[in-house]
């Protein structure tokens, strides 16, 4: 249900607006919000159809919020494979979305966040420090090496180009202790052959912690880089988890983790459209004095606080 | 006002309805429709919210059509400059509305067909006999050469490859005898200075009556090249000008025709984002009985019957 009136609270100068509230990564800043005491307004489509923009125009101007984070997207379900089944669902929450967002905000003055993804890159842009955020996407329609997901991130991009009053916040690979099938040590551990590759990763709620700093330290608007630094492979992971509680109990249940052979084998046998791997440049997160812990210490922070495991 | 009831006409059997009604391909259709007594229900938006799936759904549950032809979409105006400011609404009109469309309609088992365009291909493929309907798009995101117009085209196109039941109706710069901006033959007379290619082109009027046929005829579904046959220059169709009444007319108001002296020179000085310039092969039509005039035979036919123009 929508706190339209929005709940007094301890930060009553803050009305946040939540769009897409309700899946991973929106349920992560609602966790947030609460934890922190900041008064927010989780909108579903069905109580304020938020798509249209005259109708989110409207629920803008009545009540006034001072920011907005668009966290509603389309990902496919269980993977982005789906989204090649439902090209017009996936162009419209990511590239049409973002633009009636931003026609509005813009309208209103109201600043405002959209959450994006490093999916939009593959490589590590030759030099090992990655893609920085004004690194034209190389896994793209325009590139067409992409999956149609990665299409749709890349014109989400491309529509908020020049925005004002606009952070793009790239995730990458979302993990943490907690058990939930998007949870990337989940799929590790869960999956029955794995690729082998080098990628930057975002600790969840590292990642909404640190967007939530971008816009309380005031930080320039612009497109950031949101994932934990340092890259980190399959492999290593694979390691990590070996080492914990966790992974020590999988082993004495018969668990062992195998690999495709390479990424064609990969193709071939578990995935209908190609999948990004990459590494991000997050010194630009960094030099506006965020910080997230290097990656490898925050998977083994999570594997460490790892719950009971389901697998 | 849309007629929601479908007026008693001469071809009962048919109940045709229309979306996009009042741009310019949808009002030819609706002018079509009217002379030959064919009962259609134009839908605007205003009243018939059609890009949303459950509304267009329920009102095709209701009104049970025959058939839905799809004008709706976003050009820009004056011209195809204007979608690389919006972005977000050309998107939604020509890649994610033909999906919608499709997912209601394959529910319904209704038949429908879209506008589409010939603006996907750039050049001749090289044979001097164009581009065939199964040739991949070559002027698109995925080639990252195109106007933002070009890309969500062929967005939509590929948005309904696979659907059943469906046409996809390929017009390319369309003209007739009518003032109207839209109308190639104005462009060409009303333009400063103008850029020599060679194109395929569609008489309008023609291009509706052979969409028509393809639903008449029952012809099987499908995309289909709805452009007359043979290519022509920008040059040689300002022959035809000059020596038609009206060309003769504007002569002595003064005109002279001039040309830019390469693309690099047009787009310098007169354009934001590339033109598509391409030959579509006709064959296909052709093969299924139905006839459309050679391009030269039609724009000569269009300037004899060319009115009072206010150029």
């Amino acid at each position: 249900m929508v706190c339209f009136g929005f709940a007094v609270g301890e930060h009553m100068a803050e009305k946040i607006v939540l769009l897409g509230g309700n899946g991973y990564i929106g349920a992560a800043f609602q966790k947030f919000f609460k934890k922190q005491d900041i008064v927010f307004s989780s909108l579903s489509r069905k109580d304020v159809e938020y798509t249209h923009g005259d109708v989110l125009r409207d629920f803008l101007k009545t009540h006034k919020p001072s920011f907005l984070v668009n966290c509603a997207g389309y990902s496919g379900k269980p993977n982005v494979d789906a989204c090649e089944l439902h090209k017009a669902e996936c162009l419209a929450a990511n590239a049409v979305l973002p633009g009636v967002i931003r026609r509005v905000c813009e309208g209103l003055g109201l600043p405002w966040a959209h959450i994006s993804s490093g999916c939009i890159y593959t490589g590590d842009h030759g030099c090992g420090m990655g893609f920085a955020e004004n690194d034209a996407p190389n896994f793209s329609f325009r590139h067409n090496n992409c999956s149609f997901y990665s299409g749709t991130k890349a014109l989400g991009e491309e529509v908020l180009d020049g925005a004002s009053g606009c952070f793009v916040w790239r995730l990458r690979i979302p993990f943490n202790h907690e058990e939930n099938p998007r949870n990337y040590l989940m799929k590790v551990m869960g999956y029955d052959c794995l690729l082998d590759a080098r990628n930057s990763l975002s600790h969840l709620d590292e990642f909404v912690s640190a967007c939530w700093q971008c816009w309380e330290k005031r930080v320039p608007f612009g497109v950031y880089n949101m994932t934990n630094p340092e890259s980190i492979t399959t492999r290593e992971v694979v390691a990590l988890v070996e080492k914990s509680a966790i992974g020590v109990s999988l082993k004495a249940r018969g668990k062992t983790f195998r690999f495709f052979e390479s990424e064609e084998d990969f193709m071939k046998k578990a995935a209908k459209t190609p999948r990004s791997n990459c590494v991000l440049d997050t010194r630009k997160l960094q030099s506006v004095g965020i910080c997230m812990t290097p990656v490898r210490d925050a998977i083994e922070r999570s594997l460490s606080q790892w719950g009971k495991c389901k697998i």
